[in-house]
């Protein structure tokens, strides 16, 4: 079964637009966070640079939300993130926010491959996601 | 026929992340500066606030992006947007990153709603896209 | 004596740069984030945009940040906020952020005026800080 | 003499916040730029991570701005930079930015030091500054 993590975020004054309204690619900032604090409950640690140096880790191929209701300065958001999908190198993460009401005020999902990379951004290539990773986060 | 843009950006130090690699959301940024851009081709202001006061404009539904190739610090990359698809409220339009060499980077699209708002967030509500808008946009 | 705040954040992935440490805007966000925080201390809501327009509030005329050293990816930082200069129109608040082990990692002020605006950018202007405001916040 | 250049932005949607003008942050990430401008002015590469890790760049000690005049969505602005003093291992950078009538919108200073990494964060020291730098910046 999917490990599910819960990741709570207040909306700042700078996530927001002169709408009054969080300003949309916040949530992707949203998104990765609750991605990294789903690798945290799992016991992982995601893309590592305690050498100095970024070798491997959870780049995206493709991300989609869908907002719901708007949200405003001072919100409390919670984040509900599970792996919808594992695939052999890939896997798609959802998540949802929910506000204080429990309404959804978005969703949507990350597709991630686990990939190194040995030189500049283009020796960027997948590789197996790790047999323990997947096990962790309950495929 | 659907009114084209083009709008290049530089990929700058601070959209990349320890990765090396254009840190994800930069993406929905530059995907909400580029639409901007076409409605300046379509002669139209987008989101106007010149009475201090944001009543009205084009909040987002749903967003979403494929990453085809990473790229890094100093890259220029030419977004090429259009309105793809026409609704009675809301509109999509498609967004195509393509780097110097003319491959593609990234592509997407975001759905977006012509809305007003009279009070806070939740006042927030989808109106018929104005004629004019539509018919400068292409539709 | 002025009121004291503490706000703790997380490092996350998308707050550092390629060089694998905090990419420096990220602590003015975080100064940003205090500031709001020692007015909820002190019972205060700062810029009000529940009416769905923002017509008063605390724009900044100075900022300034040393750098004492760098932080990384998932690393925790307190930051203990607190005015330290009161004016008629102004006020300065001094940020101090802490690591984990109590040293100093940043430290800086905000200098912000109590201001209102009735139409575009440009109509904004200082106002006299009110009493209550004041004295909430310790002056 | 100290070299100087020039760096255009547009003040974009999401450069701003719910008070309608550019929220405070986004004046240091465009110093970043236009200190990245100014050594590409000088033929230099600033922060090389062609190689997949930095090693040696010019993170910052202190930085510092004064808000002159607020801007707002759609407004251009023009940052003009140089160095204004060289240290052994520092040297800090002037930013002013004006608007298009020429006014000062903003200005203010960046420190920072040569420094190399050779693992995590706290591993970062500072170096004196190569000959050939200096020299291209006008030092």
């Amino acid at each position: 079964m999917p490990l599910t993590s819960h990741h709570e975020i207040t909306v700042e004054w700078g996530d927001c637009d002169p709408a009054g309204i969080v300003y949309y690619p916040s949530y992707f900032r949203w998104f990765d966070q609750a991605t990294y604090r789903l690798f945290l409950a799992a016991g992982l640690k995601r893309d590592d640079v305690s050498t100095g140096q970024w070798k491997e880790g959870t780049p995206l191929v493709a991300a989609e939300c869908s907002f719901r209701r708007p949200s405003q300065h001072g919100e409390r958001l919670v984040i509900e993130s599970q792996v919808e999908k594992f695939g052999r190198t890939s896997f798609t993460v959802r998540h949802v926010f929910r506000d204080l009401t429990g309404a959804v005020a978005a969703e949507g999902t990350e597709t991630r491959i686990w990939a190194r990379k040995e030189g500049d951004a283009r020796s960027l290539k997948a590789v197996p996601m790790p047999e323990g990773v997947r096990r962790k986060l309950g495929g």
